[in-house]
């Protein structure tokens, strides 16, 4: 287990001074990438391959939100390696107590193919390391496509892409809160989060984001042009 | 003169694995609150005033721009205090050569009256530091109203809004940005753009952005609902 740490700084935080879920989604984010890269086995190794980490599922657990300029800290470990997935988990503290916990699948992907690669066929040579110690919550939940509810189209712009070229992973959050009421996101102590990312999205392209709010939880779904979903979400205050 | 160091992490660079214009102007920005922040002016000590810094006029020149996972610094000092403005400045460095300068001008307002406090009656209070070295570059130009181009409507959003609880800086940028020929970003190595910030837009607003490609210059406006400008921009190719 490996510890980073993050300052909520003022780009961090909204008109509450609190962090914001999605700068807390960010440093998890990044400290996966951090670790996985102080590890050696990052981005920077995997791209001499055409290879890259792609986040499949992620869950996030907070019951609070740290201030404007407060410290907190993020511990990382990666639980398991299947064939398929490895799934990384996120303890994280502010002032000494814990106030969120985060579990996440990553897929290894081969950047000219797009095609999935055999993690148990590349485990001693990029030396995946891994910790006996359990996923603090509960495993990112399956989604299934949601209901009638609002939805605004979107054009993929250059902005929202990343060093895959596709859709950041981030992107997609930032355009889903966009879609909650206010209070959901200034208000709420309690939440978890649930992300199931399906198909990529790519620059140019024309997505709908769709949102459909049911008494303490909003569902998500992201879908392409063509109607296939790509990223499906849900949001529940507990 | 105070030095801060960044890293072009995966998630600040493009498909080209080189550090975004954004990601640049991303890390100036937060140098700017940092430094006034371990100077003992920074926004959390004028929130006790409910007062707020908010950029006025920022320009900056690249000759390059860092690859993934390269360190760099940026260098930054106040060179005058004004009645109204003072000007923030940036050098940026990586291994060891110089690729970039920035330069900035900052307001002090009144968050309740949403008015412009006097700088030249508040240099003791907040103890301003300056040192005596010049700007790097130009003044931010001044930039007039822009003839006919493309125009796109964007909704002020949650994930658009900062601390001040109006549209952030750098989110502006960022739609201007998407509104450029993509080789203008991932191509061009010798750039200047100048950012003029004129009035600030709110949470629901219906803005448009809007560009003008002239030759090797794109000018950009932002209109409030009113057709008032709430900022304007150009991002020249030298």
């Amino acid at each position: 287990m490996n510890t980073y740490n993050y300052c909520a700084a003022p780009q961090d935080v909204d008109m509450t001074k609190r962090a914001t879920l999605l700068s807390i989604c960010k440093s998890v984010l990044n400290t996966a990438g951090v670790d996985a890269y102080s590890n050696g086995f990052g981005v920077d190794v995997l791209n001499k391959d055409h290879r890259t980490w792609v986040l499949s599922r992620f869950a996030i657990e907070l019951v609070s939100q740290p201030g404007q300029y407060q410290d907190y800290s993020v511990d990382t470990w990666v639980s398991d390696y299947g064939r398929v997935m490895t799934i990384r988990n996120f303890s994280l503290k502010c002032a000494g107590e814990g106030f969120g916990n985060a579990t996440s699948q990553w897929a290894m992907i081969d950047e000219q193919e797009r095609t999935i690669v055999d993690l148990s066929k590349c485990y001693e040579k990029y030396g995946f390391l891994k910790d006996d110690i359990q996923p603090p919550i509960a495993a990112p939940k399956r989604l299934s496509s949601i209901p009638a509810g609002i939805s605004v189209l979107h054009k993929v712009s250059y902005s929202d892409i990343d060093f895959n070229s596709h859709m950041n992973a981030l992107r997609y959050l930032e355009k889903m809160f966009d879609l909650l009421p206010l209070e959901w996101l200034t208000k709420a102590t309690n939440i978890r989060l649930d992300v199931h990312y399906m198909k990529e999205t790519f620059l140019g392209e024309e997505i709908s984001i769709k949102c459909s709010e049911q008494e303490n939880v909003a569902f998500f779904e992201v879908l392409k042009s063509d109607g296939v979903a790509a990223v499906r979400a849900s949001f529940k205050k507990i």
